[in-house]
Parts: C-alpha cells; structure tokens; sequence
C-alpha cells in the first residue's frame, strides 16, 4: 500500500467511527430517545462532532492529502484510494477557507435559526424568523465568497456541495423545460382532477394494520431486514451505520393511507442503495450514495415509477383490500391507481404530486438564485413566494405557515439542496428509460419479482457507492450524460393515460 | 476553578462522550441492530474504545493527576472534584501497572473467551471452553499480581474492583453467617416447598399484555417515562446515557408469568438509581452508582423486598387479575404472594429464589478464591462445582450447561463480580431496616404510593452518585457500616412467616 495512504488510513477510520457513532445519535434522537435527554446528549454529539472535525482538518491529514493528491502518488493509488482523496479534496475544499471561529459561530447560529424557524412557523410568523435568516443567508454568501474560483458564482459553490454535476447553467435548461412542457400539462391534468375520487385514502386505517403492510411492502420492494431496521419518527427518514445497518423511519396518519405506504417505499428506495454498496467500499468516505440527486433517483424511482404503476400493484393490491375490507372492498386496482396519482396545484412541497412537484423546486430555485446574486430583502421574501406560486401554480398561500415557512432547509443554511430533489426525479427516468429497454419490467412486477430491477440497480449504480458521479454513472449505464427530455417523455405518457389527454 | 482541573476537564468531557456513544452501541446493539451489522459495528466501537483509553490515559493526564492528588491542590477542589479526582486515581490504578500491549492482549483473548464459552454452552462441552478460561484466569493472575501492594492478596485486588468495601476478610465473615443460617433455613423450607402451588405461572400469558402491564409496574415504582424508555433483549439490563436518559430492556416469554415482571422491577431499580443521580454529577466519573453492590441493592430492593411483598401487589393485584383473568381469576391473593416466594435449592443461579440466591454465589466465591491462591486446575472446575452444588443445596449439575457453563461473567475475566450480587441483597436488607424506623412503608406501598421510597432513596443515597462508597453510604443512612444480620433477620422473618415454620 502506498505509505502516505497508510499514514492516513487511522485518521480516516477514526473520522468514519465518529461519524457512524454522530448518525446512531441521530436515529436514536429521532426514533426512541425520551423527551427530557436532548441538552444532555447534545453535549455528547457535540464533543463527538468536534473530534470528527479534528480528525479530518488537522496539519497531518493536510499534509499527506497534499501529498497524495500528486500525480506521481495517485499512479500508486487503487481506484476506490483515488475517489477517498477526491473525497477528502472536497471536503478539505469546503472547509478550509472558512476561518475556524466563523464556522463555528455559524453552526451555532444554524441550530437557534432552526429552533426560531420552528417556532415561528408554528405562530405563522415569518417576521419572527426573518432576523435569523438574514444572518444566516450573509454567513452563507460570505463562506462561498470564501469558496469562488475562475468564473463560477457564490450560488454554484453551494449547488455543488449537494450535485456536482449541476451548476446554474444546467439548472436552468431544465428547470426551462419543466416551466415550458410540465406547467401546461399540469394546467391540463388539473381540469380534470375532480373526476378522480379519492375520498376512500381519507377514512380510517388501523396503525398496526398500516405497519404491517408497510413492513411488508418494505421487504417486497427489496429491503434486507438481515441488513436493517423499521423505527417510527416524526417525519420518515433513513439513516445507514454503514451497508449492513441501515434504518428506516416512517409517521403514521390514521386518517391517511397513501402516506406512510409511499414514504414507506422511498425510504426504502433509499435503503437499498445504503445496502448494496460494496462491502470493499463501506465504511470509508466514499461508502454512501454518489450524491443527494442520484440518492433521490433510487427513492423515486421505487415511490413513484414503480411504486405509483399498476403493474407494481398487480399482485399485491388485493392483499391491501383483505387488510382494509371495510375501506377498499369497492375500490378497483383502477380506481385505486389513479387515486394514488391524482395531481393538482399545491401549496405543500411534501405533500405534492409527482406532477406538480419539480413546480415547488423551480420556486425555491428561482428565490435561491435571486438571494445569492440580487440584493433581495429577506423581509420582501413571503411576497416573492406567493406571487411565484400564483404564477406557476395558480394558487396563493393563506399563510407563511404553508407558504415561505413550510421546509426547514434554509433556517439551517442548506441553500442549493432543494434542486437535488428535482434532479433526482428526472435522474430516474432516465435510468427507467434504459432500463425498458434492457428488461422487462412491466412483466416483472405483475410477477411480484422485483429482484432483477434491484440487481440492475445494485450492478449498474449502487455498488459504486460514492466512485463516480451522477454524470459518470448515467453515462455508463444510459450511454448519455443527463437529459432531462427522457423526464418530460415520462410524465407526459404517464398523464396522458391516466387522464385520456 | 483549580487551573489544572480545568486543564483536565476536556480529557474527562472527551472520555464521556466516548463512553456514552459506547453505551449507547452496547444498547442497539442488544435491543435493535440488524443481524448482519456486528462485525462492521464492532470495528466502529473498538476505535471508540481506543480512543476513550487514549483521552484519560495519557501523559498529560496522568501529569494533572499527579498534581491534583497532592494535597495543596486539594484544598482547592470542590466534593465532587475530589470524588472526581479518587475516581481517576483508581482508574489509573487498575490500568497503569499493566503493559498496554498485555491489556490489548488480554482484551482480544476475552472477546474470544467469551464466544467460545457460549458455543460451550450451548454444545454442554467445558472442555472446548477451558484452554480459553485457562489464559484468561492467567492474564487476570498477572495483572492481580502487577496492581497488589501491601498485604492484600491478589483476588483481593479484583474484588476491590467491584465493591471497594468488601475483601476477603469481610466476605468470609459474611458468607460464614449465610452459611450458618440460611442453608439450615433453605432446607427447612425445602421441605414445605411442595406444599405451595404455582402452576398457574406457566400458563399461557399474552406477550403483548405482558409488556403493557410491566410498563405500567416500571411506571408504578417510579421509572421515569420522560427521562427513560423501555425496550426488549434476549437479557434484561439497565443502559444509561446520563441521568436524563436511562434504559431498561425486558424479556417476556409466553410461558412464565413472573419472568418479565420481576426482571422489569428489578432493572427499574437500577434505572431509579441513575435517574435520581444528581444532575451536577451526572455526565463526570462520579456520575454513576456508588458500587456494583450498591446498585445491586437498589435493584433487588425494589424487586425483592419491596416488589414480593403482599402490601405492594395489594393495590394493584386486581389489575393483574383483570389481565388474565382466564389464568388467575381463581388465584387468591395470598396464593400468589407464596407462589411469587416459593424457595427450593435449584441448579440455576438467574433463575434462584430469593433464599437460595446467596448460595449460588458463595460457590462462585469460593471457586474464584481457590483459583486466585491455590493451584486449581481449571479441568477440575466442573467436578469441583458440582460437589459444592451438592454439598451446600443437595442438588448435582446434570451437565455442564446447568453447571458450570451457565454465567458468562469468567468467559470474559470477570472475577470478583459475583460477591457484590449477594453484598447488594444484605446491603438493601439493612436499609430496608432503616427505613421501617423512619416511615410506614408497608401503609404506603398498600395506598399505592411509592414516591416516600423513592424521595427516600434519592435524598439518602442516588443523588450522591459516586461520591460515596458503600459503607460510608450505609454508615450515614444506617449509622452503622455493613452489617449482614439485617439480612439474615430479613430472611428468618419472611420465610417463618410465609412458611409457618
């Protein structure tokens, strides 16, 4: 082995153990930690956060990342060593030209912004939280002044951080082509909305009942509980110790089936991808998914291609109305599937259609774009978010609560995530489209063998891990870099059926 | 604040956090972690092992210790920083002596020992088992050997360990008065033990009730539901974080009504404990219980003496009853007093009544003293064992599982833990005795109101943490330091009258 790289293998290790103790933390916090713990953990999770930091940014490290990042060292290096120290640069290039004690004011301003954005989202009180926003929209712009190089703009400092493959310019073409193609479609679907019922979601659903479909449905997908564990949360999330510990989380509504069914399977979108990285590759800094779009393409790809298509339901839907006879017993697989794709204009992100939702990302986008390169005042922001909902939606929201203040995102700084979402979801029909056209995925679902849809998956992407990139991966597995036209082509087919446009 | 222990606040805050991670991975990992992540966790937990040994042992640590031991610079220090100060001091006591390469050595050999062991078990071979426990008995002599000093003998240094107040001296004088008068009374009651039923505790009993009603019994004595939470293990034990989040886990099986619920009054008690600790000692090394032994009284007071008597189950037996009145509708209360008391010799140590539980420990005792100043050889552990099992309960092993095999505590090197077990009983037997002077516990148990025993306990003994040992504890509540006749008089008492004798 390369000596350098066996000088700072032990820092590495020591980081990856601080940082699967800080993500056990989390889930912990998340799923069963009683309510009075928190100020007393937080004082553990922060001393751990500060050793992992140290662990990564100290002069040793520095020096042989410098080292390594020679061309004559990487010749030494394996392939998976080459990606930890692209992994590291970038970590180190995130980090190092911000001045220690300016970071950590900005983390401490971070954690009171988001508990001020709670409380004032609570109170419907945006003038509450603008003060702390504010703060922290200069730390952000000052950290990625810190960061700009060659022609780039502060904003793309940060949309790197999430997606590296995708700066203003290719935001731009797409988000362009969704306003242009999407916008008067969803305008279309809209009008015909009311002829969809969907009044039978809404009636009473057992919770036990919900958990056991849900576990089912988790395990039906591909989700390897030798690998994994099913917890209960707030709000669904997913959380890996490394690929053969990865969690899930979902909330349970009584009064909602859809909901936790479909958070159910794109946590375990998430999940899967978690799990089939190699073993060779976990537990190192590139042992996690390639980045926020590619991992938000797995969770769609199952919540939405498959997990929203009547092949997908085929086999199971009947199994459902034996768990909810008195609710379902009326409700052909028909009735069912266009229900679970009912779109219409929203004004809630999580809540919204597939149809609707790459709609909310422009917004956010567009508002993000004008903050880091405009002189926007915070307080004039709530304006700009309604008027870009009438615009693009038609609708207006009543409050800030489900208007500016509805996603926690930007009280914590995380300005340029929101347009991975977006991403991801056209990032996955691409992957569909090439798939269609390597398996039969149709004939497989209608099956209930969905095993070489996550072999595909597992061989072509997450096996990777964090190796490649979003555009290396699509062009070795589509034979093109990101084309947001294979999106377009699916949600134009998809609703046209559905709704005999 | 004194400038070296201010100096030295950092190591001890860093050596928390480590050991808080520590116990919160040794809980997942027993109540939830997937199947397959052991051997990708265990890495993660051994570097936070390391690095919790390197953040307390260490040059500049020891430096600060030296200084703050001297007692110029100990005037300067509070109560707790002294306790503090003693804790360190033993810490390094036990860890300096022994070459690091010897203790990292001996640590692999252990968690080697320890699966060997359970495949012993399970296979009832003690010869696959004993080269394994015959190096980790050696280790443990060499490292006995390199901490005595003075005329204390080698097992004497490993018992210190676990209960400071207890040496050779003091357990013979107190195992010869258990000896003298239990075994006599044990086969006394013995005699009458066939004529008390307890059939109706092996019928069928709903898991999931179960866990509803020993939540509410964990609630009933006092577990704090916003400072702890309960989960489920293949053993019960108590975990706790800090003294704002502190974690029970039960087992229940469908076929033993008394199982889970005393195990669930007897982690409650440990839990009791660490939650009332106060909140200016908690997160420090006197943070925790005073003892093995002192925790062990509390745990068994509460599960014993409190939790077996006919005043606590009087308010609540109906509820019981109401349970599983298919089971116990025709069970007076009075039968399930003597049911839930019934003593008789028995091969298994977890599994013994109250009156026969010291006994499995003074054979334990008795072995680890003979392999600490004798020659034993460790393939004459079994029939060794056996005839003591014979000789003080009347009753023979019939192999090694039920034998020698069934305590994992050896495997691991854990010699001079089982003393304490049977110290806590006699200790909580002497408080108990206390107690009856300075209020009407059986008035308050029947009015179902625990709180005067807890606020007891509390304020006489959990609050104080580590900063006191045993019998300073005892002498302040008692006025007396360590007295077994209160235990011995317990027992008489209890059996004479449940028993008519």
């Amino acid at each position: 082995m390369n000596k350098y790289f066996e000088k700072l293998q032990p820092y590495l290790d020591k980081a990856m153990a601080l940082q699967t103790a800080r993500n056990l933390f989390e889930w912990d916090d998340q799923t069963l930690a009683p309510f009075e713990a928190a100020d007393y953990t937080s004082k553990v999770v922060g001393i751990l956060s500060d050793e992992y930091m140290k662990s990564l940014i100290n002069d040793d490290v520095r020096k042989l990342l410098k080292k390594l990042q020679d061309e004559k060292e990487q010749e030494d290096l394996t392939d998976t060593q080459k990606a930890i120290i692209k992994e590291l640069g970038k970590t180190y290039e995130q980090l190092e030209s911000i001045p220690p004690e300016e970071y950590r004011a900005f983390n401490e301003l971070a954690s009171v912004s988001s508990r001020k954005w709670a409380k004032a989202k609570k109170d419907n009180k945006f003038d509450d939280f603008a003060p702390y926003l504010k703060q922290v929209i200069e730390y952000k712009k000052k950290f990625a002044g810190y960061r700009v190089k060659g022609d780039k703009k502060p904003y793309e400092v940060l949309l790197y951080d999430y997606e590296e493959c995708f700066g203003i310019k290719e935001l731009d073409t797409f988000f362009d082509k969704i306003k242009e193609d999407i916008i008067p479609l969803l305008k279309e679907v809209t009008k015909k909305a009311e002829t969809i019922d969907k009044s039978y979601n809404y009636k009473n659903y057992d919770i036990q009942k919900q958990k056991e479909f849900c576990r089912f449905l988790s395990g039906y997908v591909g989700f390897d509980f030798n690998r994994g564990v099913i917890g209960e949360s707030a709000h669904p999330f997913t959380m890996q110790l490394h690929n053969h510990d990865v969690r899930i989380s979902d909330r349970y509504m009584e009064d909602n089936l859809e909901s936790a069914m479909f958070s159910m399977i794109h946590e375990s979108g998430h999940a899967i991808y978690e799990m089939n990285i190699d073993d060779s590759l976990t537990q190192t800094l590139v042992g996690t998914g390639a980045s926020m779009g590619m991992h938000e393409a797995q969770s769609r790809f199952y919540e939405n291609i498959i997990g929203r298509s009547t092949a997908f339901w085929e086999p199971i839907y009947e199994k459902l109305v034996e768990t909810y006879p008195e609710n379902l017993k009326d409700i052909s697989l028909d009735h069912f599937i266009r229900g679970i794709n009912k779109a219409a204009p929203s004004l809630i992100r999580t809540e919204a259609d597939e149809l609707s939702y790459p709609i909310h990302i422009i917004i956010r986008y567009e508002i993000e774009k004008m903050l880091f390169s405009e002189d926007v005042a915070v307080e004039d922001l709530p304006q700009i978010w309604n008027k870009k909902y009438q615009e693009y939606m038609g609708i207006t929201p009543s409050d800030d609560t489900t208007g500016i203040l509805q996603d926690t995102h930007w009280s914590w700084g995380e300005f340029g995530y929101f347009p991975s979402y977006a991403v991801g979801t056209a990032v996955a029909s691409q992957i569909y489209a090439q798939m269609l056209e390597v398996m039969p995925i149709d004939e497989y679902l209608k099956q209930g063998n969905l095993t070489p849809i996550k072999e595909y998956l597992r061989d072509y992407i997450h096996k990777y891990g964090a190796t490649k990139n979003t555009n290396q991966i699509l062009k070795d597995v589509t034979g093109e870099e990101f084309n947001a036209e294979h999106y377009i082509k699916y949600l134009k087919d998809k609703y046209s059926r559905l709704y005999d446009l």
